[in-house]
């Protein structure tokens, strides 16, 4: 426990994808978990932190003035700046570019457009979120072509591997496991990394 | 012009991105326009250096490998980290970390649903195509309260800028500018930037 970095979140991808950046930096940092039933992100006191009213936040309360991020990319962009290496190589250079090419893949091509869904879920425009859907389950397939090493931009685990990896677990029934053998091998490595499961289950007990 | 960095590209938002931040950045590189309408993305030699059939794509030959990037916002942090304290902040800190954190509300939550509704309308689902747009507009509406200062995230011109122009550009026609003094203001002068018109513009006559 560490109360300099406090990160606000629940059980939501963007929550876990910043939760998981957190544990594979090996920063500390206290999880607060909000109640989105109870609506606990539209109260006052976490308005204050983040007027949209959204999940996660971070706080570092060790910087003047205090750092506020609301962007779950943005704190794990910022993970990767106090601990250089961890997330991506830390040189500049054709390597760590490729780690952060295809981690705006998964950011802007997968993660987005599901979002989308979700949003036109709620609206109950059924037929047009299934065709997003479809679309998401595509870009996940075509991101086998990205496993020729361990991982989804080489040998070294990454921040693209945290972009991926929530969003497939989200469609983990939904995607022909069989006919994507380097993704089902990629995935079961990235579940059982230590640091993965204590970002999974941080909004769980706290 | 300078052989070493070739951007291919096209007048899409994506493209015009990256054109602006290489331009801002004031790195030299010589831009490929592809025809779009004669499939020029979708043919071999395009497919060679991006397998999606997707622009932008940058090339640096300067390094070995050479560098081959496919996704905008990468070019974009690709320049930044070439050209540090161009597009942002160079030192890491509660600055830089405010136009991270606010590029990527522009990234994640304007300009990605824009897409998701760009891809809706050609799928022939206009209604809920327009319900994203409208959310679109809501954000790009919310963005007022960023510009507390000259620029999106500060005093200086940032990626931020970058992420929200172009944009805010496609839904020009579709904003209330005289309920958005802030927003107004500030698109105007970016749009009035030497750099940005040179980015706007480089697809057209290359």
């Amino acid at each position: 426990m560490n109360d300099q970095i406090e990160l606000y979140g629940a059980n939501t991808g963007n929550s876990l994808r910043a939760a998981i950046a957190l544990e594979e930096s090996g920063i500390a940092y206290t999880a607060r978990k909000l109640d989105l039933y109870a609506q606990e992100h539209r109260g006052p006191a976490f308005l204050a932190l983040n007027p949209a009213g959204k999940v996660p936040t971070l706080i570092d309360h060790g910087t003047t003035p205090v750092l506020v991020i609301n962007q779950s990319n943005a704190i794990i962009q910022y993970a990767d700046s106090i601990a250089p290496g961890k997330l991506a190589p830390a040189q500049p250079g054709p390597d760590r570019t490729r780690v952060i090419d295809r981690y705006f893949f998964f950011v802007t091509d997968v993660i987005a457009p599901s979002h989308a869904a979700f949003f036109l879920h709620q609206a109950g425009q059924t037929k047009a979120a299934a065709i997003i859907d479809l679309r998401v389950i595509e870009q996940l397939t075509y991101s086998e072509s990205f496993l020729t090493d361990d991982f989804m931009a080489g040998a070294q685990f990454s921040m693209a591997d945290i972009s991926a990896f929530t969003i497939a677990t989200a469609f983990r029934d939904r995607l022909d496991w069989k006919q994507l053998p380097q993704l089902s091998r990629w995935f079961d490595t990235v579940e059982a990394r230590p640091a993965v499961q204590r970002g999974l289950n941080v909004f769980n007990h706290s």
